[in-house]
């Protein structure tokens, strides 16, 4: 079908294939296509952009899933492997010290995460790229500019920013591990650190993971079914 | 030490290390250090590149691998992860068909590999920032540039331009998998594809690495040993 | 509290782990815990296994996600990584031969996958590493004894078998990649191949998923919201 | 090749393709072949082990690279992925207290390494699996059985115990790193911690690396050449 037809978007690629097999044969009565799309840049040369060479983007993947169950349709498209940090506006204070409370505040430290996000568009019909772009754009922004004062409250303003900015998505669902950088302790050799070496802590970590949904959202149904929502 | 002295690049970092264990205690008589860095990208926001807020940048990695043995000093950088393709102005074609060849003549493919480089530069007082661009972006423009009737010739075109180009490094060692992508056959279904719709086969797959030296290159003594040359 | 309390088993922990913090903490009102089981060997010596020097296993991990939303406890485990394959003993033939259908008829070739599986107890309080063997082991044994027709029938005789064995159980999800070994074609040099020499391609590959539920299973209510049910 | 002759070790087929390109066609004088070997095992079912179902091994993976020069030929094989791990019976400290010196002394902690090695034969006509048993099952006797003053000393006798097991090897190359568990500090909470919760830690850690060759070992000329000797 790649062949025969001109592929805009994943997410026009996936409905094109659902709808092949539902409407065709008797013997499907619903279908769930994956789909995943990775980046490629033009590879830079004295004489500009080149034609017909490229070099591999990042690890960021586009996805989408789509879910087709007789005449309904739902979409569901989102990103995973965006690691972000922020190397300072990032503090963690005023939690509870409870029993086995380990953890120590602080009001400067390295914000760094992998953002996996998926959002629920309302309709099949749409300009998906663009819609795309916009949700990407937003959560980029908001992580970039909130004066974070928890990974949780960052998440927030991620999934509210989307739903603000692109009215065609009722819900978002985000998954964001807490990638630690700590502070080396420097002290016993006479040495201050004022937030210069830091020790790239792999595990553990707490793993943030939110739905932020539109009060009006009109229901999922088997939207999500199936779907590994949180990688 | 990443405390107390600023870090210019890795080749400078790995040498303050070697001297450091070898020249400060009695009982250490030599040292290798092997050091990765890897990249970020300002994260671009409605008002310009964000002041302190970063995407992790492609998978492509910049080595290093220093070996001080007394007082003889060995610098041998590289980079690793550098996925490129082009999607035409390649051939394959000429071989010879012996018992056993199973693959088809092509003049016009899908040439993709993944760049693992090491270079080795004569001295370890340079420039290392400078050098590793020019190095890079040389083997990159040879890539797109060149004509390809084979990935050993792409191969040593990238590797014979990084010689010509940078006078500071004695030779290079290039590893190259083969990343086929191979046309689908759809002539089952009276469609043809003409360079349209590829299947990417991750193996088997075709590893080509050699080593381009000067004519003239000192000898690299046991500055290879030790080393992973090719992964 | 790993260091207060003996671990028995990986729920029995994720229990524990809920329960103090719903029911210690007033802001807390639902937790899900989720842990990971790697196993380990004992080295053979020629005095026989070792007293304290362990080798790693394979990949197989045990997993579970326990959910606690107040008093409402669920209970989903699984294993992850647990590659299989038949030699012979599967066939697949009889599909509907389509626009686009490739692939060929065959009545012997290699089955081989790799089995995630999470199943969803009933009740909270049970002999989890009983079940666990039991439900592991008669998918094991389905695998291996089920003359298979298709993975499909393959692995609804897993998921029916684990049902059937284990009363403790209420339903079954499974997700099984089809990893193909395909027969070499050597007929242009003039020998056969009596499924002696195959090619294990990696992509695109059939991911085949699917739920096995009791018709009298007690709802699932939250139980798999979050979960990544299929990876 | 594998269709016309049986398959009976890795070293013997990787002997037969390099000998094979060499020995047949003028245009190629040298040829180098790296073979990897995977483990399964029979599927265990009431009535025994299964007779044509298998599921896959560790992780741990046979290696071998055969070079071919003319008529030279070596020989080295290895093995990777091997993961060991001791819970006592390792001890570290006396080390010089220099500067930056933040390891703490221990005379009771966990010891575990991913081993990978490489050993180089004398002559390419042995008995490979035997010769391979034997270099495995010391290396792993001796790192159960030593008494580990320190990694490096349980290395040394890994290889050396090797090079006095198995005449036929000349000398053997090992990776280990030092995959660190340290020891939980609760002494805020007023708990002892006796060797009962560690935190395993992914980053930093110590790698350790070494050849032991035999006084008399034959020279090894080109054979290393090329190899990814430490990974």
């Amino acid at each position: 079908m790649a062949r025969t037809g001109g592929i805009t978007s994943p997410e026009e690629f996936a409905l094109r294939l659902a709808r092949n097999y539902v409407d065709k044969y008797d013997q499907v009565t619903g279908a769930r296509m994956a789909v995943e799309q990775y980046s490629w840049d033009r590879i830079s040369t004295s004489s500009g952009p080149h034609d017909h060479a490229f070099s591999k983007g990042t690890a960021e993947t586009r996805t989408t899933v789509v879910r087709k169950d007789g005449d309904a349709e739902t979409v569901i498209s989102g990103l995973t492997g965006l690691v972000v940090l922020k190397s300072t506006g990032s503090e963690f204070w005023g939690f509870p010290d409870v029993e086995y409370t380990s953890l120590v505040e602080t009001d400067d430290r390295i914000l760094a995460t992998a953002v996996t996000a998926r959002w629920r568009y309302v309709g099949s019909d749409l300009d998906w790229d663009k819609s795309f772009s916009a949700v990407r754009n937003t959560m980029l922004e908001e992580f970039a500019n909130t004066h974070s004062l928890s990974l949780q409250q960052t998440l927030f303003a991620m999934g509210k920013g989307a739903l603000e900015a692109v009215p065609e998505i009722a819900e978002i669902r985000l998954s964001m591990p807490n990638k630690h950088h700590f502070l080396v302790d420097m002290t016993k050799w006479d040495l201050d650190n004022p937030n210069q070496v830091f020790y790239a802590a792999d595990r553990p970590y707490g793993l943030i993971e939110a739905s932020v949904i539109r009060d009006d959202a009109p229901p999922a149904g088997s939207a999500w079914e199936g779907i590994a929502a949180f990688v």
